[in-house]
């Protein structure tokens, strides 16, 4: 088995060579821009975790991991677009540094070189690779439409909220999983299982996400404690404290969301204290606790060598250490 | 053989089933507006055409040619975003009904709605399915890349702006007819071959609208002579002229195309008058009888009964018959 660092530097290697580009070339710079910056390349590194499964090579599923990988940096280019976003792992966003036109129609170029790119594969996985695939574009987009409908909407419930996050992020890393796993020849139960593992680690990832933007350390989580309460993001923490507050509680909290005059630190505090009080940090850390335990029950299922599993433990491992 | 009236309300009856429609439907309901204000079909009904000459059945291919008219649409959701166009056949663009947003996503849900319809073939014909759809799809991006390039420069050649409309414009119907021929099982020779075809013709019909934008009458070409002329843009006509004018008309040429402040018909009329000292109409003409004649000898050329061919060669004439 390859440690995932060296999974990782042969996705590197693969994303540097940019086969992808092609004349008029100014349609594929932004994406190099995007993929340049960085990223952990989570989605091709899972996808070739799962192939490593049943194959020590695994260079036949590079090109095809890294079409995974292509995939998530054109939601990112449109979804930049569409949140307005100025940044972009700290630097400028594709549409601020050039504009919207670039940016959608990169992304969209960006969409067809993945699709381009995950077709590697022998002729007999490629009509599940291509339904795999495109159910999980589907969904992507789905959770992204949900994402912006509840924007405007005052009565999302957790069901709902969970369903937008399994759709927008957990589905793409599920998915990798099953899509690494096919294409080594996994039988129909092990890629299953792999996706629903997937599935299950990725809303524990977002759920701790919601949980540490509250209850973070604001040196290891890497971004400003307070920022979805800032802007009323209706994250778990909120939905679940409007869902639980009493009349008191409630009201106060409609008062720090409507109000448009602030102080940051204030809200942050004052919103924290009424999370702290309606109880939304046990029920945050009872969700997360509860994924985990079902991604560990899903992985202990998989009927293969429990030393090949060790490197999934490991990620989970990562993700309880988060929570401090 | 279907006549093209048989195949083109096959084709709506298949759209009007809209079952592409999944939760949450706001995501579909602006491809459902699109594709509901008509249109002509052409591409799904250049497949079934295609198809039509293998097999007397054409409903195994009719999701498939489908698949095809939504991702026209979904070009079109997004070019119109890109060129902030207010009107699309005479109503409103998604973007300006609802907003940018919502065509950027509902546009990528539709790109991903056809790669699920065109997958409807035999799996012997699949890799080269998405193989050609994946090259088309680029190919389109690739033409979209270059017009807006071509805004911003003045020394756009022939050459490039043939290959910028191929791109653009052509290579969807061209791909069209080869799609419909490959799921058939039609021979590689004459799924090619069509493609060129459609290839040539799209270039006619482009070349054709860029000269009746000139010299069309107003009531058969449907819209108001002169567009291109009043917005400057580098159509055959204008490029042409540029590379053969003499000094004294290029200098005329570049002072209507850099005055802010003009009066429409007089625009029209003076840039017109000076194509026509050119000889840019005579220009034109050749050019577009130029496609034609290799439309109707690659036509010729595939190996097919003629009474099959007809249908082909009704196109042709209908082109022709734009004319005036």
């Amino acid at each position: 088995m390859l440690t995932l660092n060296e999974i990782r530097n042969l996705v590197q290697e693969e994303l540097d060579r940019a086969e992808y580009v092609e004349y008029p070339e100014q349609l594929f710079e932004p994406v190099r821009y995007l993929i340049g910056d960085g990223g952990k390349r989570l989605r091709p590194v899972l996808a070739l975790m799962a192939y490593n499964l049943f194959h020590d090579d695994i260079t036949p599923a590079i090109k095809s991991a890294v079409g995974i990988e292509i995939f998530h940096n054109y939601t990112l280019l449109h979804d930049d677009v569409m949140d307005d976003a100025p940044l972009r792992r700290g630097v400028p966003t594709v549409h601020k540094k050039w504009n919207n036109n670039v940016a959608i129609l990169s992304g969209d170029a960006a969409a067809i070189v993945s699709y381009k790119l995950i077709e590697h594969c022998e002729d007999k996985y490629l009509r599940k690779v291509i339904t795999f695939f495109n159910q999980m574009a589907m969904d992507i987009c789905k959770g992204q439409q949900l994402d912006m409908e509840f924007e405007t909407r005052n009565d999302v419930t957790v069901d709902e909220y969970i369903r937008m996050i399994y759709w927008k992020t957990s589905v793409l890393l599920a998915g990798s999983l099953r899509h690494g796993a096919l294409i080594a020849g996994a039988p129909e139960e092990i890629y299953n299982a792999l996706y629903d593992f997937g599935g299950c680690l990725g809303l524990a990832f977002q759920l701790q996400d919601d949980y540490l933007d509250v209850y973070g350390n604001e040196k290891s989580f890497g971004k400003q404690i307070g920022g979805d309460i800032t802007i009323n993001k209706k994250t778990f923490m909120l939905i679940k404290a409007l869902e639980n507050a009493n009349d008191e509680q409630r009201a106060e909290l409609q008062n720090w969301i409507t109000t448009k005059h602030f102080d940051r630190n204030e809200k942050v505090q004052a919103v924290t204290e009424l999370y702290n009080a309606i109880g939304v940090r046990e029920m945050a850390l009872a969700e997360i606790a509860n994924y985990i335990v079902q991604c560990k029950e899903i992985l202990r299922n998989i009927p293969i060598e429990e030393e090949k599993k060790s490197v999934f433990y490991e990620m989970i491992t990562t993700l309880e250490g988060r929570n401090h």
